[in-house]
């Protein structure tokens, strides 16, 4: 890539992004719009605006309100999580930034000045463009001017190490100010124990749960709630939430024709077959209610014989006392470790009941199960892409699906399939992908969403890094080198090494096409406005249409972050190599800061809290990139045939170390919850009914079950003493 | 070997074992021996023998008795570590049992019919012996007989998995028996807090520690004891003791000079210079009465000092139930993993109070430089011995230590000396290995007991197995075949396999003579024997010397141990390739098992009581060894020649495996107390006074210095509220 297609490519998205960002401007200030722009303050009952003056915003107001907006509103808006989100972007720019004031003006000059590229260039008739000679790829082999790339690369090391340990206390300290906060959170009263033996004669579960932990926790037990198996009650509640929303429709559908249409008004009608499609005629409402009146008595049956009948071998225990339910959640209960497994609660809306059941060691198997299936798609994932490409040729399309024959035969639409019939297999496995990633991570038996989220949010980094980063740079190489390959069977990190100089100037329009284009669209919210539009148009037709209609989802680590990483890892690994590319990965990071931070404050809704259990996972994936980078750095200056590239050996070793004493240091506090953070005064005492009834699933809780109904499976109060 | 000089060897052997036998039964039944060979019983105030005739005694009596005895019975004598020690030796017996009951009758034939050995010899024109015949190494290579010997592979796995599995859930129930006690054991109750933060303003340690776990634990907090820098006290106490020990003997010496000569008597005197050989001639009596009389003041003074000033960041804390000191030692306290860490108090008399000081990422430190110690230890240990012995050489020894050339030169000693000198530095090695490892194993940092002993038979275990039974397979071997090695660069396990048949017989008369010989001297305790009644003749002048005379030590697990496990290495390594060593195995264990049941019952007396925390330990080093077994067969096999050998292959993963499983269900209720376990009731409401005083080193606690003087470093009882 020259100079001119380089500025080009920069020059296109940048207008992309301008274009993007205009239109968010304008849109965002009209009134229909604020439902899309600012859901997140209409949901906490805020106006938009602050101020509430709309037509006199200044069109970069929101870049002052996302710059001025502390740690304590980001937290406020949208919890720990994003908060911590927030400090990585910032130490991870804060390690680019740093990195760049010394490399840019200390590294260019020493580059620029170099002729390798065009001793090179003469010798094997071959061009290079001026943007090359701005890299390491112009020094000579065995210049000593190597030594102050050298230098660099530590420089890069340390800075990381440091800003990464500053990030971590701080953290650990937003976590510990949130656990030691005086509000009664149900999840700090509660913890999740599995594996329960077998019930002795003439005992329920219930029984058992509850005389096992009052004999350990005599004074501060509470109760129990036995884990039921929900799966059935679970599709009855929801049939039946489906015809309520159905009922609404369609009474606002005959109100609406009772006002514009005849006085009469058309009552609205539906067919009972597939999808509606076919079948026999109804009335919509009289159907709805016939179905809701059918509905309600079986719900409520199924509620019976589930709490009754469906009990699994699991519980939620609740305490009187934050200490003790933290205490139980690290401490070991039954003398063999597989059974009584106790762990502390996650919030109830993340608590995945159909994962309570399994047993720890298919626990344990699943996990290694899964990793297996992940490794082995990480390393094969174009071998059934490559099948499928090859299987959904033209040909056989035509074969086997002949309807399509005619469609197929148009000059036009023949070659676009010829051409893009692998990219559309790759694509849909690529957009597929994170959601494989989430199936396979609550297979594993995770109890808490977050914990899904995090873990599929490790797989998806290294599918990125490996494929994207290592497969991109290495992939073109390979084939081109296949013949010095032989004669040389170096390592992986020595060929990465060689390969990466020549993939610099892609890997810069990459980073900035992503941040150009993919924050604009972030910013500007251009398809959820539309789907929004569309839907409000033509479908909704009640209240709670409308607010599913526009009720944004999450930040959405589980892609987000590795997405994130897979620039960061690009950047570090290129930061010696070619400086250049550090300021594209400072404004990558630096513009996400301040998009997201008007995001997370004004649209996104968090859908749990995990008090920054994400960090551990974050601070682990940078150290990954900072150890790719140095061993990286170590093949690059071996390739370069620097006499001294063995002084960058200790490097990796003080990362592994440096990974070693962080998590020695800082991780179980972020497994667990420190004693003295939960032994903090509450606010007030904690209604433990309350508490209880938060973690009673949707489908089972109900107001016409009266309590004693509740008895069969669950426990008691203590109080009573009726146990006793 | 030939057979004849093999059965000679054996036949010496087991005279020694008889002769040794008879002595004990002949010697242990004279009275004046009983402190010799019952001081246990003896200690417990227990007649010698039950039913005390002892006249009348059968010579084998004690067999009976051995094998009458519960395992009930060993933990009363010599509680729960001594009976897990012999649920191990049970256990290995009973593998090498059921091995052996279906590899002798199957494979002995399949071995003695085959002719290779026949073969070779002829082609080579060697001789081999009878015994040789008996081993696969007699097997064709590629013969279908080797099925025989592969099926017998998987025989012995899965004997050693099922017993090692039933043995680990019975100790895990002895474990939780002994921890679910009613008895009052006060180290159930305190727990040990390292890692103290600095104090802030105008605290000190006690108010520090007291009101963080006041916080916590309201209810159940009781007192701390800051720990205390007492090396001083230690060294004044420990003179102080020494002189009133001297003072007591000099008075007995003195009182039976009146009786026995003249009517006035004889005072003692002693000089007091350079080990009582130079210096001033004073009377002992007067002069350590003057000595006591300046010491206890000195103690006195120090005590308080130490108490109020050399106070270290680190306590013991005591709890009201045994349920919160097992739950604190198993939660995070502090957000920050390396500050408050809190682990379960060892018994008193195993806390090492020197240890406790060590921080927390010092403490790690140190673990890893020990460990690479420990390991350039076994790889290099010929080499400081090479050098000692080139450098003890009679010429040096002549230059350097002129005094002794009159003895040097006499030819008899000169011929020994030049022989023995490199051996006699290798066996004064080996003597000190132990005592060297406990020493690293201390300075890792460890604060009990119980835990140094564990390590140091950890890195001994690896010692004997690297070099002993490794060394000398291979060594000799690597020698003779250095050129086939060339040209086979293989593993070290194919190497190992190839030597293992030609030292079978080598190491089945090491097994008979370590038996035979080691046990036997066991048994008669003729050492112990002979310097007990030296010491009573000519030093013991009080009782209490007399009993420091006779009292034995423990069991000595940190050697013992692993030097059954060598035996077992070796047995188990063998027990496919030549059956013949399994019965050996089985007497060596069966023998020391009826043996050491005797010593434990009537001799030993433990140091310090872990609850069988030292299995997990022998667990996994039987698994080790069965590990090295399967590569080792697996490359047997292979050296064979056998096409199917790779069905060995699952063997080893299965292995590992089944450590992890093991590991992943029994250890951590052996790393810590199960709460379930712990919430057992008591006997009666424990004297928190006596558990609190029970922590108290000797040095420091006295009868003058009242209780107010230990408020510096010692907490008030939370009891009376004074501190709120």
């Amino acid at each position: 890539m020259d100079f001119s297609s380089f500025v080009t490519s920069l020059g296109t998205s940048f207008l992309i992004f301008l274009v993007l960002m205009l239109l968010f401007t304008w849109l965002s200030r009209k009134p229909g719009n604020t439902v899309v722009y600012y859901p997140n303050r209409i949901l906490k009952g805020l106006e938009p605006w602050e101020g509430g003056g709309s037509r006199t915003r200044n069109p970069l107001a929101w870049i002052r309100e996302a710059m001025a907006s502390t740690e304590r509103d980001v937290i406020s808006m949208s919890g720990i999580d994003t908060a911590v989100y927030f400090v990585f972007l910032a130490t991870v720019m804060g390690i680019l930034v740093l990195s760049g004031v010394m490399l840019l003006p200390a590294l260019l000059p020493v580059a620029i000045t170099d002729d390798s590229l065009a001793k090179t260039a003469k010798a094997k008739n071959e061009t290079f463009s001026d943007l090359d000679k701005l890299s390491m790829g112009n020094i000579n082999e065995k210049s000593p001017r190597l030594w102050a790339f050298l230098i660099a690369t530590y420089w890069v090391s340390f800075v990381a190490y440091y800003l990464l340990w500053k990030a971590y206390n701080h953290v650990s300290a937003l976590r510990a100010e949130a656990l030691m906060s005086p509000d009664v959170k149900p999840e700090q009263f509660a913890v999740v124990v599995r594996d329960l033996p077998p019930v002795s004669d003439g005992q329920t579960i219930k029984e058992q749960v509850d005389s096992y932990f009052r004999s350990i926790y005599p004074d501060t037990f509470y109760r129990s709630m036995v884990v039921t198996d929900i799966k059935e009650v679970n599709k009855i509640w929801e049939e039946l939430e489906g015809y309520k929303k159905k009922l609404a429709r369609a009474e606002a559908i005959y109100a609406d024709s009772k006002k514009s249409g005849s006085t009469e008004g058309t009552r609205p009608t539906n067919k009972i077959g597939f999808l509606g499609l076919v079948g026999k005629k109804v009335d919509t409402i009289d159907y709805c209610n016939e179905k809701i009146k059918e509905l309600i008595p079986k719900l409520e049956a199924e509620q019976k014989a589930t709490l009754r009948e469906k009990q699994l071998p699991s519980a939620i225990v609740f305490f009187t006392s934050r200490v003790t339910a933290a205490n139980a959640a690290q401490s070991l209960h039954a003398q063999m470790v597989d059974t009584w497994t106790v762990t502390d609660a996650p919030e109830p809306r993340q608590l995945i009941w159909s994962n309570l059941k399994i047993k720890f060691f298919e626990r344990v198997t699943r996990q290694y199960l899964v990793y297996i299936i992940v490794a082995l798609t990480i390393t094969f994932f174009m071998i059934p892409i490559g099948l499928i490409s090859a299987f959904t040729t033209l040909d056989n399309l035509k074969k086997y699906l002949p309807f399509l024959k005619p469609v197929v035969n148009i000059d036009a639409i023949k070659t676009v399939l010829e051409a893009y019939l692998p990219q559309i297999a790759l694509i849909l496995f690529l957009a597929l992908l994170p959601k494989f990633l989430l199936f396979l991570s609550t297979i594993e038996g995770i109890p808490s969403q977050s914990h899904i989220v995090r873990a599929a949010a490790g797989k998806y980094f290294y599918f990125t890094v490996l494929n994207v980063f290592i497969g991109v740079t290495v992939g073109g190489t390979l084939f081109a080198t296949f013949k010095t390959l032989e004669k040389h069977p170096n390592s992986i990190f020595t060929l990465l090494a060689n390969s990466l100089p020549g993939n610099a100037t892609f890997f810069v329009t990459f980073v900035a096409l992503k941040f150009f284009v993919g924050y604009g669209l972030e910013l500007s919210r251009i398809v959820p406005l539309i789907i929004f539009h569309l839907k409000r148009k033509y479908l909704c037709k009640t209240e709670a249409d409308l607010k599913a209609a526009w009720l944004p989802g999450d930040l959405g680590y589980a892609t987000r972050f590795p997405g994130d990483m897979l620039i960061f890892t690009i950047v570090i690994c290129y930061s010696v190599i070619a400086p250049l590319i550090i300021p594209f990965g400072v404004v990558y990071f630096g513009l996400g800061w301040l998009l997201l931070r008007n995001q997370a404050l004004n649209v996104y809704l968090p859908s749990f809290e995990s008090y920054g259990k994400m960090w551990p996972h974050m601070h682990a994936r940078v150290v990954t990139a900072l150890l790719l980078y140095q061993v990286t750095m170590f093949g690059f200056f071996g390739a370069k045939k620097f006499f001294y590239a063995p002084i960058l050996i200790p490097l990796p070793i003080l990362s592994l170390l440096y990974a070693y004493v962080c998590s020695k240091k800082f991780y179980r506090s972020f497994a667990t919850t420190a004693l003295e953070v939960a032994s903090r005064e509450l606010k007030e005492t904690p209604n433990m009914e309350n508490i209880f009834r938060s973690f009673i699933p949707a489908s089972l809780s109900s107001d016409k079950i009266d309590d004693d109904q509740f008895e069969d499976a669950l426990s008691q109060v203590s109080r009573t003493g009726s146990m006793a």
